[in-house]
């Protein structure tokens, strides 16, 4: 029973893994049509979203069986519910790649406005504060949700300083509005991507702390 | 205990619907903020948010508690799995509500670019749909979820409209790109809104038909 039991939670565990390492290679792969100009990958990341929406479903029938089944208490219990509420977060992330993946598409049908930089390292910050937060879940580690919360401060930065630099940019130009509102859109796309990793963050601490800091600023005992 | 059982889900079903009028009332004084010009409800917007978060983190607490100590199944144990997702949904209203009330602020500060129409209106149509959708859980009525359904592509188009728009605005009048910008990011919070709405109403489906369709087009038998 008892090995049952286990076999089963780390069987949830396995898909949600799976299910974020979909969603990353997804915002990769939007992010390559992007800087590629690649209509394909594009095309590509739009079909593959349904894999990743299908381990949604997947996971959460899951974890309603593992909760009839065992009926479980205390930090198993808190381990389900916080792996459905992380399932929708990854769910988020790929209909983020998505939409990274329809504004690359706009954007490729222009002539580059100018060479991307800061686009790919918000992306590279994001995904990176995914793989954390899955990490911290993983592997109990607490110590990784203060550094995501820096993170995600710093990608919150980088989007409101795009935001500035291309308004400017559009008012200068107004040739350039279209692809400006289509790299503005890209920026807060990541900026969300970032956010759930820190949801996520916040939800591994619930689960290994036993309260809930979604709504507080700073992680305590962290700053 | 059958009696208790019953109070502590009507408990936590009320509570829910708390949440959702707070969202309601917040998201309307976002929009009054903006069409009246009027800061201080802005400001109360964002100072209020702060009871909706707390009220999600109490809904998952009663959430918890309830399936440690009545182990549900079958219905019980989807309508509570059902709560914990709405509840993040409204939450989410919530945090559209202030990010509307920080454009209203933002859009105060400069001369009214013109009357607003299409945003009330898609406002208007946002709240209902969150009203049915409710409606739709608490009174077990399926076939509120198709309307829903309808409304959100009309909310959809209505905001995909405002975006053409807005682009040819600024294009053809560049000295009011920030202000259009501050409109488009509340046409989009709005529509976010309807999907946050639709997102319910799907939840609500899987609840009593036992079918998951969060991704599905359309709702089965109403198309």
């Amino acid at each position: 029973m008892e090995r049952s039991f286990e076999a089963e939670l780390s069987k949830i565990k396995n898909a949600l893994l799976m299910m974020a390492s979909m969603g990353e290679r997804n915002v990769n792969m939007a992010m390559r049509a992007l800087v590629e100009r690649d209509d394909s990958l594009a095309e590509t990341v739009e079909s593959e979203d349904t894999q990743i929406d299908a381990l949604e479903v997947q996971i959460n029938n899951m974890a309603i069986e593992y909760l009839a089944r065992q009926a479980p208490v205390a930090i198993d219990l808190r381990f389900i519910i916080t792996v459905v509420k992380i399932c929708s977060d990854l769910e988020r992330v790929g209909d983020q790649a998505v939409k990274i993946a329809r504004r690359a598409r706009e954007l490729n049908k222009e002539p580059l406005l100018k060479p991307c930089i800061d686009i790919p390292r918000m992306c590279q910050m994001a995904l990176e504060m995914l793989r954390l937060s899955l990490d911290a879940f993983v592997s109990h580690k607490i110590e990784l949700i203060a550094e995501i919360e820096n993170r995600d401060d710093m990608v919150d930065k980088i989007n409101r300083q795009l935001y500035r630099e291309l308004t400017s940019y559009m008012i200068e130009t107004p040739q350039t509005i279209t692809r400006c509102l289509n790299l503005m859109a890209v920026s807060r796309h990541l900026e969300r991507i970032a956010d759930h990793a820190n949801n996520i963050a916040k939800k591994v601490y619930f689960l290994y702390e036993g309260k809930d800091i979604s709504h507080q600023k700073t992680v305590p005992g962290t700053s």
